[in-house]
Parts: C-alpha cells; sequence; structure tokens
C-alpha cells in the first residue's frame, strides 16, 4: 500500500496521539479531478457507500412504482442504518408491499448499531432478526426488484428470489451492471469479495467513484433511466434522512441540516461518498485503517465545509464534526479530533 | 508523523482492504533493543498498558498487605476490565476492605465493555457505575494505597482521598514516582495528557516502555521494594487472569493459555505492553491509528508466538491470533487479519 497522506490527528495532551492516513477524490461529472489527496487510482472495496449506485435498479426497473414505495422506503434502500424500530418496521413494510416476509433477506441477522434499541431489545428479552440488519433496507430493496422479476416473468417468487446475493443471480448481475455504468469501471475485471451481508462487492478506484457521484447528483453521463432513479433516490433520502442512518448518526445529521444539497453515505472499512449536486462534484474516501466514525467522516464534514457556501449556523455545525472536543467518562476534555489542515487548504 | 511500517494488513477478496502501521520495541532488562520496527524514540501516551507499573506502590507500600488484597485483587488493580459482575464485585471488595465504598472512586461511570454484561444490566433495568469503569480496579488500587496514606498519617479518608487522580495528590505523586523510576524516563519534561478515567498520563517513548517491562519480568534494574511488588502483580495477573481484562478479550485468553510465560496488558489508542521473563524482554506496542482490537493485539500475538518456544497446541493458539479469519454475519469467510511478515522473520 503507498504511503497516503494523514487526513485526520488526534490529539490529547498537546501532541497527536494517533493520526488516521487516507485518500481523498473530488471528480466532477466529466471526470476531470478537482482535488485529490493520496492514492486515487488504487482500487478499493467501497462497501456500503455505494447502496444509492445499487438501487438504481429498483428504480429503473419500475420496482418501485409497482409496489408503491414512499420516500422512507427508498430511502431506507440506499440506508446503513442502526436497526432502530422504525427502520426494521419499514424494512418489513417493503417486503410486505412486495408480497413477501423477513423469511427470504438473506442479509443474515444482527443486533441493532444503535445503543439505545440494544438496551431496548435486550430490556424486552428480544432477538434481532434480519430486519435489524444494518442492510435490511438494501436487501429488501433487491428483494422488490426481485418479485418484479419473478412476476414479469410468472415465477414463484420466493424461489425466484433463492440465492438473490450471489454475483449470477439475474437480480445482482442488474444491481452489478448499475456500478459498472456509473463508475464506469470493469467490475469483470477487478477484485471481487464478499460483503458484511453476504452480496459481492467490487473494488473500484476512488477516482471512479467519485465519479459516480458526480453523475448521481447532475444526472450527467448517466443513461435515462438511471438519471430518473438518481434524482428519485437523492429526492427521498432529502425527506427521510433518518431512514439512511438513524439517531445521531453522521449521514442522517448532516443531511437533515442540508438537505438535498448534500447526498453522502458511508461504508465500512473507513468509505464515504457522497454528491455535492449544486456544484456537480462528487467525493470519495478511503482511510488506509477501516476507520469510519472518526477518520472518514471528520473528513467528509472538512470538505463539505470547504466545499459548500454555509450559512453560519450550518457552518459551525459542520466544524463541529470536522473538529471535535473529545471528553472522557467524567466529560473532562482531553482532546481534540482534528481534520488535517490540508483539507481546509485551496 | 513519521511513517512507520504497516504490521497488520486486513485482506478482503485477495487484495489488502485496510493496513494498520505502527512501531514495536522489543528491549531487554539492560535497556539494550532487541527488536525495532518503526520509531521507538517519539513519546507516545501508554495509557493503561502501563497499569502494573501504576500499581507498583500498591503493594510496595504495604497497602496491599494491609488491606489483606488477594490474587484477584491485585490482578483488578492491573486491569483494564470488562466490567463484568465479578469485576465489579471484585472492585467493590476492595474499596471495602479499606473501609470505604464506590462513592470515593474518580473515575467516573461507563456501561460495561462485555457485551453481555451490557444486555443482562439493560435486561434487569440497571445503570452501570463506577464499578463497572474498565479502570475501577485501578482506581480501588489508588483509593487502598490513600487509606494506607491516610491512617499513616491520621487523616480521614475520605477527606485524603478527595482529587486523588489529580497529579499534585499524594497518592499520584507515588504512582508517578513508580513511572518514572521503572521507565527511566523524564516524565517532568514530557507531554501529559489525561486519561479516560481522568488520571494524567504521560509521554513516554516506546523503548523506555518496553525496557520497564522487561525490568518488571525480570526485576533488573528496579528498586527493591519494586521487585518485591512487580513479582507480585505478576504473580496475581497469572493467578487470575480474567480479573485483568475479562470473557472473550486477549490478554485474558494468552494468560490463561501461558501463565506466567506472559505478562501483557492493552492500553486505548493501539497500545500493549509485554514481559517475557523467561527471555528477559519487555515489548512495547502503538499504532498509529490507535486500532487496539484488530491491530496492536495481532502484532503482540505475533511477537509471542515469534518469541517464545511453545508447544503445538499454544502455537496454533497463538496463530489463531495472529492470523484471524474473518466471518460476516451468515458465518461465510469473507476476509483475513494477519500479522504483517516482517513480524515473523528474524
Amino acid at each position: 500500500m503507498t504511503y497516503n497522506p494523514i487526513l485526520v490527528n488526534a490529539l490529547r495532551g498537546g501532541i497527536v496521539e494517533s493520526a488516521h492516513r487516507g485518500a481523498l477524490a473530488i471528480v466532477d461529472a466529466d471526470g476531470a479531478v478537482h482535488t485529490q489527496h493520496g492514492d486515487i487510482s488504487r482500487p478499493i472495496f467501497p462497501r456500503s457507500a455505494v447502496k444509492v449506485l445499487q438501487a438504481l435498479p429498483l428504480v429503473a426497473s419500475g420496482a418501485a412504482e409497482r409496489w408503491q414505495l414512499n420516500d422512507e422506503e427508498l430511502a431506507l434502500a440506499c440506508a446503513s442504518h442502526g436497526g432502530e424500530p422504525r427502520h426494521a418496521q419499514t424494512a418489513a413494510a417493503m417486503l410486505a408491499k412486495a408480497g413477501v416476509d423477513v423469511q427470504v433477506l438473506e442479509c443474515g441477522a444482527h443486533w441493532p448499531y444503535h445503543d439505545g434499541s440494544i438496551k431496548a431489545m435486550a430490556a424486552a428479552g428480544q432477538q434481532p432478526t434480519a430486519l435489524n440488519n444494518n442492510c435490511s433496507g438494501k436487501h429488501a430493496g433487491f428483494v422488490c426488484l426481485g418479485c418484479l422479476l419473478a412476476e414479469q416473468g410468472g415465477s414463484d417468487r420466493r424461489a425466484f428470489l433463492r440465492g438473490y446475493v450471489l454475483p449470477g443471480h439475474t437480480v445482482m448481475r442488474e444491481v452489478t451492471a448499475a456500478l459498472q455504468a456509473s463508475t464506469g469501471y470493469d467490475l469483470a475485471r477487478t477484485a471481487v469479495g464478499t460483503d458484511g451481508c453476504s452480496i459481492p462487492t467490487y473494488a473500484v478506484p476512488l477516482r471512479h467513484l467519485a465519479h459516480a457521484f458526480a453523475r448521481v447528483g447532475t444526472g450527467v453521463g448517466l443513461r435515462p433511466e438511471h438519471q430518473r432513479a438518481a434524482q428519485r433516490l437523492r429526492k427521498a433520502v432529502a425527506a427521510a434522512p433518518f431512514m439512511v442512518a438513524g439517531s445521531g448518526r453522521f449521514d442522517t445529521r448532516v443531511m437533515e441540516r442540508l438537505g438535498a444539497r448534500v447526498f453522502c453515505k458511508v461504508g465500512a472499512e473507513g468509505v464515504h461518498c457522497a454528491a455535492l449536486p449544486e456544484l456537480g462534484l462528487g467525493v470519495a474516501i478511503k482511510m488506509d485503517d477501516g476507520n469510519n466514525s472518526r477518520a472518514c467522516e471528520v473528513v467528509m464534514a472538512a470538505v463539505i465545509e470547504r466545499l459548500l457556501p454555509l450559512e453560519d449556523a450550518q457552518a459551525t455545525f459542520m466544524r463541529s464534526l470536522s473538529e471535535l472536543t473529545l471528553s472522557n467518562w467524567n466529560g473532562i476534555t482531553v482532546g481534540q479530533l482534528q481534520a488535517a489542515p490540508e483539507l481546509r487548504a485551496g
């Protein structure tokens, strides 16, 4: 791995205690590089950061319309959510609209990411299901697409859906084709891994990921049905930002404040992507060490703060995410988390 | 920060998905460097990795004897524990022996680190106290030392203890003096931060930290009362390794397997230190990005595996900690976590 620059510093006692290296690409819809830090040509696994690209076929196919999915449900299809009750209920509602239930989900079950929901479930003696999986909305979207395809082909829905997470399944081929079309990267010739929820994840350079998000934000360079789908999904997320992440989470908080001006999405292992439609730019970040909450989010906050014209209150809010005060168990200030100065310049 | 080498790789789909850089010092009791990776001269905050050094005055002063602390309690004084019921109960017992209770603890309260204990407490409608704080044993040790000093000076215990976490308090001055004596590093002239539990943390180079652990393992270079205290504390931890961390935790699992042949202790922000008494060596690791569970622990496992002569079953066990298979929510293998090859050579 190349020596990427330090993008975030964690300070304590007046010195750098820890630091996070990474790479950042900001690209316009024509593919021109606006900003580059570190290696943006090495293929990296985007993981959940590209859920909006993977959701394009859900809308483009007509499935979202066929099952009358609303803003909250479409936002959940792009989400890595906290598994809070509203998230789980919304995923269940998507499945019900398509005439199936939680049994068809192939993402696996895990306890909610949201701390309060873990404790509430434990207090109620409940066990998590696949609906609590942070990817349940994305999978419900895959299932909704699959149910339309099954209906069109006269197949039994459950039988058709079986193995929808595998690369060769019709549903996943549609999803992969959308990823390839939007990133313009040859996925047949890149590394492929298995994601946490069992679907394939394809390695794509940051430069291509940022380009894809510039396209999602502007429609430029997307085929017409993907243009419309991207616009519909961005509108849904802007209308229901709680669904895309959840209580206290970065993406939800930022989009609650900035609305449709930003579409941002975290991915596992320190990935973050964003579209900034009014600037025609896409952003893609990968932290070398895979750190999300205190690395890629801090970088993304600094990027948004620098690029978007913001009112004072919004700028102050973004600064609270790009320069954080760290407190200990007694509430005493012990340090700071800061985006590197280079991210603020130029 | 200097460019430290990659010490751990996280692989997925046949490529490196993320990587952790860091530095490693292995030093003998005379201070000679046995192995060096990266910058071992830069002062870093050792955080909780030096709890055994901070516990030296508890034994050296006679407080451990005065309050009749047993192996479990002395191990807890060196611990960053999971806040499991046995940990909390043991901390409470230490305080009771010294004639005080949880009210005197100044470490703050937080939910247990141990997942099952969080859920059990939530199910029982309980809230955490300072006894669940991962540092409660260390603080109970400070309190036991303070209660002896108060008794010797004819002071009221509670009044004497107030502010024991502050650098200028008699208790903390004793603790800092032990840290300085064992590391041989001038703490008056280095950076000082506030730790998670509110006591000061002093920046010390890895080289000096490894040297201190070589001294703890051998007694060489320690003053007589610290020699005896180090031996007593190592014996206690070897006898009660559950107390030093807890269920499923690295330090507990390693010492349950290897007993007194290893004394290892994690610290926040990617620090790990160890004494290997039979080899006369001390080990100190700092990961640049502050990652503990999948970075410094993997490095420590590789170091132990390489340096200590092990039976096959022990070697297999250590290899399971230095090369981990990563599975997803469905139990499918998705990748590996591996110590860098350089750590296995030479």
